[in-house]
C-alpha cells in the first residue's frame, strides 16, 4: 500500500528536495503542496526542473489548512522555519496524522533550551517528550513507532554520525570536542537577501555564526546522550562556494592507552606504534559495528588515501565518514561529507518516513 | 634609483603573480623573465592578460643561467618547486646576487628537519643559517639586511601572522592548537592534473593531507619560536572551489585566568564576566600593539560582526584578522582571510623586497 | 528479460555518466566496463561516488578486448575517442553485438566528409551505410532495428532537435542559420590539460574552435535531410564555468508571409499583427506535432516568460526549447538546454538502448 | 591640479567600482559619496574590502543633495537607476558642476526613443541635446569639452566598439546583424532578488530580455549614426556564472568582393583565396586604423589562435577584440570581452573623467 503525503512550506530549498524525492518515491503519493506565496501555481510552474513529471502540471500549491491536510495525506512533512512548525504539527498530531517536521522545533528535549538557542517560548512544549529526532542510524526502534518525528539539522547530521560511536564505545574524551563545517550556499535557504547573492559569495570562504551557532542545541543534546554525560563542543560554520554539501572535520582526543595525561604519545617508537595499531583497531571496530551495514553511511577504507569530498555525495543520502590518527599530536581527525539537503535534511526525512510506513528504509532514495 | 629584477621560473601561478606585480611596480625594473617550457615567447603570449603592459611584448623568456641573471638582476625571485631553487640560490650568492626564494628550500633552520618533511636531503644546507623567514611583520629588521631571503609559504602566513603575537605574549598555551583551513585551487599550482580539473574542483569541498601536510614543519618552527618553547600542532588543509584565497580557523586555549585546569571556566556569572573582560582586553592590546600600524594587516574590530572574509583581501596583501572568546568553552578562535598569491606568496615577496631595497613597504602593493 | 552490457572506454565523463545510468537502469546488468589505465581497479575504487551501489565494489576494469566483451555482453557501449571507436565496432558486429557507439566514426554517412573534418582516413567506411544515427526523436523506427547506433555529439543534439521540425515543415529558411551555444566544462572531456583546470575556467567565459567545428559535420548532414537541401550553418561553441549543461541560441529566417524579400515586415502594425499571429500559430503547431507526446522534449509554453536553464535540465535526459518571434527583426530564435552528459551524450545512448531492448523509452532515465 | 570628486548612489555594483577607482586615482579626491540606505556609515564599513585605504575609515555616506555635492566636488558621477540620475543632473548642470551618469537617462538623442525603451516620459529632454555619449575611442574630442557625459552600458560597450569601426568604413552590411552577449551575474546589479541568488546562477547559463532588451535603444542609434543609415539588430544577452565580464560575439556579413549577391563565395578555390586575403587585410587595417593605438582596445593578432577571455580583463579596462572570416559562410565574426564593471561601466566613466579634466587617459586605470 502507498501513503499519500504532503508537504507544507513547499518552497524553500528543502521542501523542493522534498518535492523532488516524493515524487519519485515509489511508495509515496504526493497529494498536497502548500506555500503562501505560490498558493495556486502548480509545482511545473514553482519549480521548472519537475515540470517533466506527470504529476508537475497537475498538482497545485495550496494555502497550508490543518483540517484538510489531514484529510488529504497519511503523512505530513513541515517544511517550515522553526517556531512556525509547531502550529501545524500540533493540530495534525490531535487529528491523527503523523508528522514528519525539519524545522528545530521538536528536536530538543527541553524548552529552555529552546528559549536560550532560538530566543522565544516553545511553542508546544508538551509535545517535547513525545518527538523522535529522526537520526535513523541511532534511533531506528523508535522512528518506526513515532508520531512525531523531529529531522535533524544539516550541520547535527554531519558531526553526530562520526561522533556519536566513538563516544558511546567511551573511545573518545567527551570534552574538548571541536567541529569545524563548511557548507554549501543552500544551506542559507532561499531568502531574497544581499548575502546570499552569487556575486557575494562567489569566491567567498566566511566564517559565520562564531561561536553560538543554532545547531550547538541539538549536536550537544545528542553528543551527550551517546556519551552518558553533559558535552559541550566547539562549532565553527563556514559558508563556501558550493551548492550542496557539507564537509565537516572533528578533532577528538582518543581516552586511553594511545596518549599519556600530557597529552604525549609515548615514548619509544615500539610503544607508539603498538598503541596506535591498537587504538586503530578499536576505532575501525566500532564504525564498522555501528555502520558497518547501514545502507546511507559510506565509512572509507583507511587502508586508502581516500577522503570525504561532497563532489562524491551530492544528490545523494549518503555521508561519507573518514578518520585518521595522529601520531604526532595523538589526536583523532574524523571527517564528513553529505548533501546539506539530502542526508542533511529532507533524504533523511524520506529515510524517516520509509521506516515509519515499514518500507524498505531505500525506497526512493537509490545509493 | 629603481632596481633591476629577475624571476627564474615565471610559469606557475606564483610566478605570473611576482610578474603582475613587478610590472607595476613604481621602483622596480622587470629585466629578465626565466622558464624552461616557456623560453623564447614573450610575457605577451605566454600571460595574456598582461599583453596591454608597454613592456610585456617585448620581455621574453629565456633559459635559466645564474651568471647571466646576475648581471641582468640586482635582485632575482626564484618561483620554483622545491629542491630546485637551490640550484640557482647558491650561484647567485656567490656572485654577489640577493635571492629571494618563494620555494620550501631555506625556510627551515634544520637540514633534517628539511629532510623529514621533504623526503630528501636538503640540497644546500650551509645556508640555512643565512636565509631569514620572509615575514615582515615578524622578521622586518633582519629582511633589511638580509641576502637570501625565503618567503614563507600561504598556510604558514595566515597561521602564523594570527597566532605568533599571542603566543609571544604568553596569553595562550603553546599546546593543543588546532589550524584549519581552506585553500582555494590556485594553491595547488597550475599541474595539469586530473585532481584539479574544473569539474573535479566545482562543486567540491575536501580535505587532503592529512595529517602531516609539509608547511606543518615552518609553521611549527616559527610557532615555536614565539613561544619559546617546542610546539606541534594539528593542522588540516582543505581545498574548496575559489580561484584564489586561505581562510584559516585557529583554536587556542587562553592561559590564564580565563579557565580552571579542567578548562572550565569560572562558576559565577559575575566571576567569568569579570575574567572574560578583563582577557578581551589583554587579546585586544596584544593584537593592536603587534599590528596596530601594520600596513597589510586588517584587525576586524571585535565591537562589530565583521568576521574575514577571502572577497576582501582578493588581489590585494592585506591579511584579515578577527576574533572571538567562546564563553562556553573557554576557547579562543581566532580567523584570518589573505589571498594565498598575494600575501600568501607573490606579495609577501615584493613586500621583502622593498624592504630589502629600502623602498616604501607599500611600494606597488596598494593596499 | 534484462539485456547484459558492456562500457568500453569507462574512464571519461560519458564512459562515467553511462556508468551512472546502466548501474540503476531497471533492465540493464552492466557486466563488463573496460578501461587500459584503470585496468584491475572496481568502480567504486575509480568512481568514489557510486562506490555505494551493491555491484560498484565487485565490477572490476579490465583491458578490453572483442571477443571477451561479445561473450559478457549483449550490447556494447563505446565511448571511446574517434578513431578508436571503430577498432572496437568492427569485431564485435562481426560477432553479432550491436553496437552503442559515443564517439563520432559513424555519425556521417560520407567518409570523405569524415576526413575533411577529422583530418585521418576513415577506419571502417564499410559500416557508414549500416549505422544509424542515434536522435530518437527523428530516428526511433531506424533505432528500433539498427545493429549499430552512432549516438549524437553534444552541440549537434542542442541544435538538431530545435531546428529539424522546422526545417522539415518549411517555417525556416535553410540559409544563414547561426547556431551560438554555450557549453560546461565537461565538455571538454576529462583531459589533464591546463586548458581546463579550475583556475582556468572559472571566471573564464571563452569562444573556441570558430569558425569549423567538428560537430559542423553531423549538424550539417542532418539539418540538410531535414530541408531536403543542403544547409551550411554558422557555429560557434563557447565555454563557460559550468560542470554540466549546454545551451544553444539559434537564429532563423521564417520562409513566408512574416517578411518581405528585403526582410522586412509589412509596413502597416495590422498586417504585421495579423502575419506575426499566423506565424505564432504555424511555429506552435509544427513544434507540437513534432514533440508534443515526447517523454524527453519539454517544449515551454511561449505564453509563459520562462526560457531555458541550464540548471533545470541538469542530471536528466531532458531538453527545454523555447522559441520568441522578434517584430524588430523577423527573426525566429529558438533556444534549447540539455545537460552535455544526459541528452547530449549517454542519457540518450541509453534511449535508444531502450528502443533498441523493446524496453520503455524511459526505463533508467527518470524524467 | 587634482579635481574633487563625487559618487552619487554608491551601493551598487557599479557605485563601488567607481569607489575603488577613484580613492586610487592619483589625480582625483574622492569628498563625497552618497546613499539613502546606507547614509552615515563609512565606505570602510559598507564595502570591507576597501577597509585598508587610508579614506576609507573617515569618508562617511551622506543623504545626497545636489546643492551640497555642487559645493563639495568638481565632478559628479551618478551611479543611480535611471530615471533618478535626471533628478540630480539637473540641478548639478544648473550650479555648473559636469556630470558623468551612469545611467541610461541621458544615452539616447530622441525622447521618444527613450519612452519606448523605458516606458516613462524623460525626466529632462532638455538635456538630451548636450549630453555627450561617453565611448572615448569613438567621442573622444567631445567628451572633452562635455558637461554631461551618459556612460554607456555594458552591453553596447561590448557590441559597439568592435562594431562601429567596421560599419564607418562600410566594411559590413548595417542589415541582418546578430550580437550574442553573455554577462557575469553583477551586470544585473545588488538586488536583492531570488533569481540572483548563489543558488539559481551557479551551474546556470540562461538567455533573458528576449527579444527586446532596453540596451537595444542605445546600440542601435550609436550603430546607425556610424552606418549612416538606420540600423536594427538582434540582441540575445545571457546569464552565466561568472562574477565579472561580457563576452560578445557578433556576426556580421561583409559588403563586397567577398560574396555574391546569394551570400555565395565565389566558386573557384583561387578567387577564393584571392577576396578572402583582400578582405582579411581590409578588416584588419581598419582594426589597425581605428584603435592601433588606444591604450583600452587589446586587437587579438588574426594569425596566432588567441581569442577574447573575460578571464584576460577582469579587474581592467581593457576591451579584447578578435574576429574570423568564415571562408564556409562568408561570413565575419567578431569576438570582444570587456569586464562589464569596469570597460563596461565604472572604468570607461574614469576614462572619459580623465579626458574631461585634461589628464592621461590611463590615469588610475593602469593597463
Amino acid at each position: 500500500m502507498n501513503k499519500k503525503v504532503a508537504i507544507v512550506g513547499a518552497s524553500g530549498y528543502s521542501g523542493e528536495e522534498l518535492v523532488r524525492l516524493l515524487l519519485h518515491h515509489p511508495r509515496a503519493e504526493l497529494t498536497a503542496v502548500t506555500s503562501r506565496q505560490n498558493a495556486g501555481r502548480t509545482i511545473a510552474e514553482v519549480f521548472p526542473k519537475f515540470a517533466h513529471h506527470p504529476r508537475a502540471g497537475m498538482l497545485r500549491f495550496s494555502e497550508p489548512d490543518a483540517r484538510l491536510l489531514a484529510r488529504q495525506a497519511e503523512v505530513v512533512f513541515l517544511a517550515l522555519p522553526h517556531g512556525v512548525a509547531a502550529e501545524y504539527a500540533v493540530p495534525l498530531l490531535q487529528l491523527g496524522c503523523p508528522v514528519i517536521d525539519l524545522s528545530a522545533d521538536f528536536r530538543l528535549k527541553s524548552a529552555a533550551l529552546y528559549k536560550e538557542f532560538y530566543a522565544h517560548e516553545h511553542p508546544a512544549p508538551e509535545l517535547l517528550g513525545q518527538s523522535v529526532y529522526g537520526l535513523p542510524e541511532i534511533y531506528r526502534a523508535r522512528i518506526r513507532n513515532a508520531s512525531l518525528i523531529a529531522s535533524p539539522g544539516c550541520y547535527p547530521t554531519s558531526i553526530l554520525l562520526p561522533a556519536i560511536p566513538l563516544l558511546r564505545d567511551g573511545l573518545v574524551r567527551p570534552t574538548g570536542i571541536i567541529a569545524s563545517s563548511l557548507s554549501g550556499i543552500s544551506g542559507a535557504g532561499r531568502k531574497a537577501e544581499l548575502d546570499y547573492l552569487f556575486v557575494e559569495c562567489n569566491e567567498s570562504a566566511r566564517p559565520y555564526g562564531i561561536p553560538k551557532h543554532r545547531h550547538l542545541s541539538e549536536i550537544e543534546q545528542e553528543l551527550s546522550l551517546a556519551a552518558a554525560t553533559p558535552v559541550t563542543i566547539q562549532f565553527t560554520p563556514h559558508l563556501i562556494p558550493l551548492n550542496r554539501g557539507i564537509l565537516t572535520t572533528l578533532y577528538l582526543a582518543p581516552v586511553e592507552h594511545f596518549q599519556d595525561r600530557a597529552g604525549h604519545l609515548p615514548a619509544s617508537p615500539e610503544d607508539q606504534a603498538t598503541t596506535m595499531e591498537a587504538l586503530t583497531g578499536k576505532i575501525a571496530a566500532c564504525y564498522r559495528s555501528a555502520y558497518g551495514n547501514e545502507p546511507f553511511v559510506r565509512l572509507l577504507d583507511p587502508d586508502t588515501s581516500r577522503l570525504p569530498d561532497t563532489k562524491n555525495v551530492a544528490g545523494t543520502n549518503v555521508i561519507e565518514i573518514a578518520w585518521r590518527l595522529d601520531p604526532r599530536t595523538g589526536r583523532l581527525i574524523v571527517l564528513s561529507a553529505e548533501d546539506n539537503l539530502v542526508k542533511g535534511a529532507s533524504g533523511q526525512a524520506v529515510q524517516c518516513f520509509n521506516l515509519l510506513c515499514g518500507f524498505p528504509e531505500t525506497a526512493g532514495l537509490v545509493p
